[in-house]
């Protein structure tokens, strides 16, 4: 056995690796994608360079696992069974609270809770069973994006909804960025010097998908994400939070289910408003060349952050600070400070040169005055290998 | 032509009628109910005596207003045509700022915007007709429920949809209760002895239906409610805000978009959360002699308010005060109480003993530190009248 975590993210039709050392250094990244078609490959990414690997025609995530498995056996990336592989569950309902090694029993549970996430479960499943099958004897261990936000109390994860849609089908909040949630925590507690169980924060992810979390001493006591991940701020084409008449509003147009929940998921968001991309970046460009709808794209994403902010405060008696992560929440000055701008009541302020570079000379802090604001790069994988590990310590207790 | 004004607010089963004197005394207040069925009767209070009227079997709006108005020149309420008839009108679209004087053009504008609220704008316009072939000499006000959100900046009216949305099918956030949080901006400048134009509230009116508003001096920055009176806070049977994917999951479950719409207006809110009633003097009841599901129902009512009291803040750069006001806000100590608990971070606090009474003894403020919070009963009728006045001396300018 080596002494390599592995950890494998399960997309609908993507698949990700990292690869770590015991003392948590990454060796290796893997991101294969257009799985299921006759275009698929893999980048490998290691010691900064870049190979691709070309993948069997219409692989499956078995297939492709097991082509890239066996390159980094070749390439000596992979030295014998993993210690552990960490695998992320989208979808771990009231069944799961922590990361937790996978039976047979865990197994039937992930699949049941497929139930809240059908398009994120079943295929998560299909790389665990090929991870079972290239590794027996290795444990593999369900990391949940939900787990961490198992905290919530009553009143933020309960709908106002009759009583049966959560007794008999278990609707409520679930809120997701669970892991991702849970290394701001750790990290904030590192940089201030205190047990985590003192910290309160409110951590902003905002990446593809976007999440707030108001974490008050260590646990999640509220989130931006519901039962699904479309809730709450806008995301790159995900709308956030709507009325909930617009879906009888649209029926009246004609719209039938399927075609409102694509365009809610796939056409909305920042490229729903800009018409253009979701891609931050390149809307910040279109905003200062003049264009209209990039602008405006902007001003909604960091308006209902911002809302979202004001609304997390909610939860908290105190507050550590505001941390932004994520591929947005780390690397634009633009959203950090239009956001922030919304907030001066509410006893926040962005320094803008230290927001400019990211907070990079400063130790992540960016606030001018006021509360404490934060960019701290988020690390979901590495995360993923450390609880990974923590869990097989546990089960063998 | 009498110096009496009339207050016309019909409902889909209902009517109000509200009948001012000149110098805005209130003389009469009739509400006549379950319309179109063999049991409809309108009640007549005046002068602290009721009275009940008989209406004609299966009555709709214009033979019930026939009957009401009949009556009530018989009384001695009403004296020849009044001198205005002020009409609540609860959707109008972006055409509609301000009250607006109805001509043939503005009932087509009406007509038109009853796209956006195909249960309230025909019923509105029925109750229109009905007056001017009563009275077709008296000029007729629409007062829109919308008007006063019309404000609302784009990134805090712009849902994260494609653009086709807003600019094909006007879907963007529209807000109601607009009478009633004007009226509480009001009152609350003269309380404060400031223009309006220099006045920053939060205005929470909770009643059946419930909705904040963030008024950046004398302006209407932000509002919980949305495309539809559907969105935001928990109300007496509605949902508030859901998790959009939550359509998906319940047809998934088998059930229709109708039904879905009928349990989200109709069976959520307090009453589905209680399982039990959707008044809140009940419920507080009901929680004190150990029912958990009522507690639960005021606990998710009072947070989530706390967390649109929250986002409001992101839309304000001071604050004068929070108002409570509609029948719960005026009402319970406990909502209030509850609420403002969560926003000790924020700088609110509640005082004990003038939150008991209503802030009676106290012009109405109830705060013990920190920002002002105040209990203002609201007057949406009267503000009706007032603004009916306003709008024919504008016309006739």
């Amino acid at each position: 056995m080596s002494d390599t975590l592995l950890v494998v993210n399960c997309g609908s039709s993507s698949l990700k690796l990292a690869v770590f050392s015991r003392d948590m250094q990454r060796q290796a990244q893997i991101l294969a994608e257009r799985l299921g078609t006759s275009d698929s490959s893999a980048s490998i990414e290691r010691k900064g360079q870049r190979q691709t690997l070309q993948l069997p025609d219409n692989s499956d995530h078995q297939q492709a696992l097991t082509a890239v498995i066996e390159h980094l056996e070749q390439e000596a990336i992979l030295e014998g069974a993993p210690l552990v592989i960490g695998h992320r569950v989208v979808h771990g309902g009231e069944t799961f609270r922590e990361a937790t090694r996978i039976d047979q029993h865990v197994a039937d549970a992930i699949h049941r809770c497929g139930e809240l996430a059908p398009l994120h479960n079943p295929v998560n499943l299909n790389g665990i069973r090929a991870m079972q099958s290239l590794y027996p004897d290795t444990p593999q261990i369900a990391v949940f994006d939900t787990a961490f936000h198992q905290t919530l109390p009553d009143h933020a994860y309960l709908y106002a909804l009759p009583r049966r849609c959560y007794q008999d089908w278990g609707v409520r909040r679930y809120g997701f960025h669970g892991t991702s949630h849970a290394y701001i925590l750790r990290e904030l507690a590192k940089k201030l010097d205190k047990p985590r169980s003192n910290v309160s924060l409110i951590s902003a992810h905002l990446g593809n998908g976007c999440s707030v979390a108001a974490i008050e001493n260590g646990q999640s006591r509220d989130t931006s994400m519901g039962l699904t991940p479309l809730e709450g701020l806008v995301m790159g084409t995900r709308s956030g939070d709507v009325d909930p008449g617009l879906f009888d509003f649209l029926q009246r147009k004609g719209l039938s289910q399927d075609s409102i929940s694509r365009m809610l998921n796939q056409e909305s968001g920042l490229l729903g408003l800009s018409g253009k991309t979701n891609d931050m970046r390149s809307l910040v460009q279109a905003a200062d060349s003049g264009n209209r709808a990039a602008q405006e794209a902007i001003d909604v994403f960091c308006f209902r952050l911002a809302r979202y902010i004001g609304a997390m405060m909610a939860s908290l008696s105190h507050l550590d600070g505001l941390v932004f992560t994520g591929g947005i929440g780390e690397n634009s000055p633009r959203v950090r400070a239009k956001t922030v701008r919304h907030l001066r009541l509410l006893g926040f302020e962005v320094d803008d040169a230290k927001n400019e570079n990211h907070g990079q000379d400063n130790n992540g802090s960016i606030n001018a005055a006021g509360h404490g604001i934060y960019v701290i790069p988020t690390d979901e994988e590495g995360m993923i290998a450390r609880e990974a590990l923590e869990a097989i310590d546990r089960s063998s207790d």
